[in-house]
């Protein structure tokens, strides 16, 4: 019954494609038909069914910046934070192709003019907000979010069966109030696929959906250990 | 206190109806007032609500692609697979019929203008997708759905009260990605039904939503066999 | 620790209140704006909160149908049944009259022109429907929604605790689909207040809104009956 | 084990922060691209969140309204009261401050005619709603938030681990179909970061948005007492 690394490396591996290929699947096939309301229940969801699908194996980061701020809480090993890691970024490739496959399936679908999702501020993003205000925005948000995985999943908490809940929505309202600003990251491994495909402003702009997400996940770790119980 | 299988029968049988009524009932009367997310919402409901209903009496499959990678991973025997799936077809057609009786109620419906809630692609996709796309969504699509299927409610999960939720919102999840794509099957009860009726393309094309569903869903059942524990 | 009937009389009339004001109000104060999903999501999202605020006292019924259905199948006395049917349409009346107060609050609102969300078929179908249709409908709808009734808080299902999720869903949903062919009632005391206020077609109309869910709610339990475990 | 004031005071700053930072935020942000009912969603969801994230530190409350009806009910002490309504207060003007910094990085973005989502009513109301509307939707609105919270945590309730559930939804539920009135604030904590940014109107009108929800929350919790188990 012991789970071995290579088992939550596919649940990993897995799971990140799931989100990234529904999350940016959402916005490239169904955008124009769902808005930014059902892309954020999109990547919302994607986190949720998977937490309950493989959240047993490997925790269900699915997110550099949640295993980062994880290992600095001590809840994770570095060897697994690593394989975690490159799992997370294999899988977000992995997606991106398969999306981009499928798009274009579509007759008048062209990279340069639909993208696959990539985030981006200034005239990578959606309202053209400044790069201050989308860095801002990533480092915020990502605490947030940390602060509800840690806060849900804490073993002080008596309603950890809830987590996937709270941190599949918590997702969710993340990308309600952020798709405007820069598409919402908060997870370095769904901007790395994309962007790789994407290249151009995509890739020049890439560093932002790499240490935006990863220091507002570690400040989101410190809150919460300022007030969990010891 | 032992459920019979004439009681599974009628379990799969009704569950199936409300899962295809419903579903295509909001894309036929409701679809122009509540868009993609609200059909999204109504097929991801339908099963979400069913599970509590029937979940404790057949385990509410719905799907002939869920009872077929059940059975091929030893959770369910062959006799109890053949019941189920005959249950499956014949609550869908039940659904698509009554479903025809309350349109007709609607001055302006018509079977030819307004159909069932087909399936298609290329000229049946709602956005013109290719025939190799819409297979691959639909393999795709019900691969990561029964992931979620077989991860949820595994032996090993402790959070298996919980799966109704995420395998309900997963089906929601894939209607939000892929209505665009062929109008989301990845179950070949929700297709025979209404096609039985539309006739034409649906008939013709009907075989990429046995199919597809039915490969997915058994990668799926292989996908989850890597990651779980024995 | 005892309940009173004079608790379970203020939980059922407050809580049918709250289905009422916040379901008919999403529709006439907020219609414009949240579409048919918005208030798919009210009139079920009510229901989902009250269970969880007042199930523990009386079960949470809001509904006349729900309450004869639980009678035919033997969960509830006859007295309880005759004082739970008053407190529910006192409550409905009660919020038909608030929200009255509340929309004559806006510059433009007018009774005759923007109601209070009263049921209706023909020229008072949102689109039209015929009288059998919406009369057929309504006893569909309810007949699903009391099997989910039956079967989420069945005595053998285990995982009863979601019943109040999965039936406040089940209300969305069935708004979903069913607000194009009569606005949905399912539920006579939430066709009755409203009725009162605005009279006419809502009135001579009535019977429909009082006939059909409660003859769909007993086909219902009957269905239930057939598959659950005896 | 022991949780000392302080941390619940970092819980509920943090929390109310949250709330009025993504609530707000959904409307100043995102509002043009998701409307009210994703805006609705953005308030219900953070709740929800936060109630799984620092519930078991705080209760969390994140709502003086909340905090006084339960003082009132005897649910918390006098010293805990006023430190929850400073954190509370201080929370939303921390989150007002943020959104207005972000907001900023907006080309087209001023205060003056975006605002920071305050409450209102006539001139201040989204559909201009009167003064006596705007007070009586919010003390009703609050009432039946209040009611909820008190009955979905009601020591007597054994889904209590709901709870979080049931109240975000509810939130939800009271924005769906509060919004044109007043913008819905049910929340004197989520109503003064905003007003003390804006000024004018918003601070004038602020009275109605500490009064209304106070007032509300605390006949809820009457309502509580007359139903619920002694």
């Amino acid at each position: 019954m012991t789970v071995t690394l290579s088992q939550k490396f596919i649940a990993e591996l897995f799971g990140t494609f799931v989100l990234v290929f529904m999350g940016c699947g959402s916005a490239v096939i169904a955008g124009a038909h769902v808005g930014n309301l059902g892309i954020a229940f999109a990547f919302g969801l994607s986190v949720l069914v998977m937490c309950y699908a493989v959240g047993h194996i490997s925790g269900c980061h699915l997110n550099p910046a949640i295993t980062i701020s994880m290992w600095s809480t001590g809840n994770i090993s570095a060897k697994d934070t690593v394989a975690y890691i490159i799992a997370q970024i294999l899988g977000g490739i992995v997606a991106a192709a398969l999306l981009f496959f499928i798009a274009q399936g579509k007759p008048d679908y062209s990279l340069a003019a639909n993208g696959l999702g990539a985030n981006g501020v200034e005239e990578g993003s959606p309202d053209h907000y400044s790069l201050i205000s989308g860095l801002v925005s990533e480092v915020v948000l990502t605490m947030i979010f940390l602060v509800v995985v840690h806060g849900s999943t804490s073993k002080t908490n008596q309603n950890v069966k809830f987590a996937g809940i709270a941190i599949g929505l918590c997702l969710t309202l993340i990308h309600i109030v952020g798709i405007p600003v820069t598409g919402v990251s908060v997870n370095p491994a769904r901007s790395i696929g994309p962007a790789l495909f994407v290249g151009g402003r995509a890739l020049s702009q890439l560093w932002i959906f790499i240490i935006g997400p990863i220091v507002g996940g570690l400040i989101g770790g410190g809150i919460w250990k300022l007030y969990d119980r010891k």
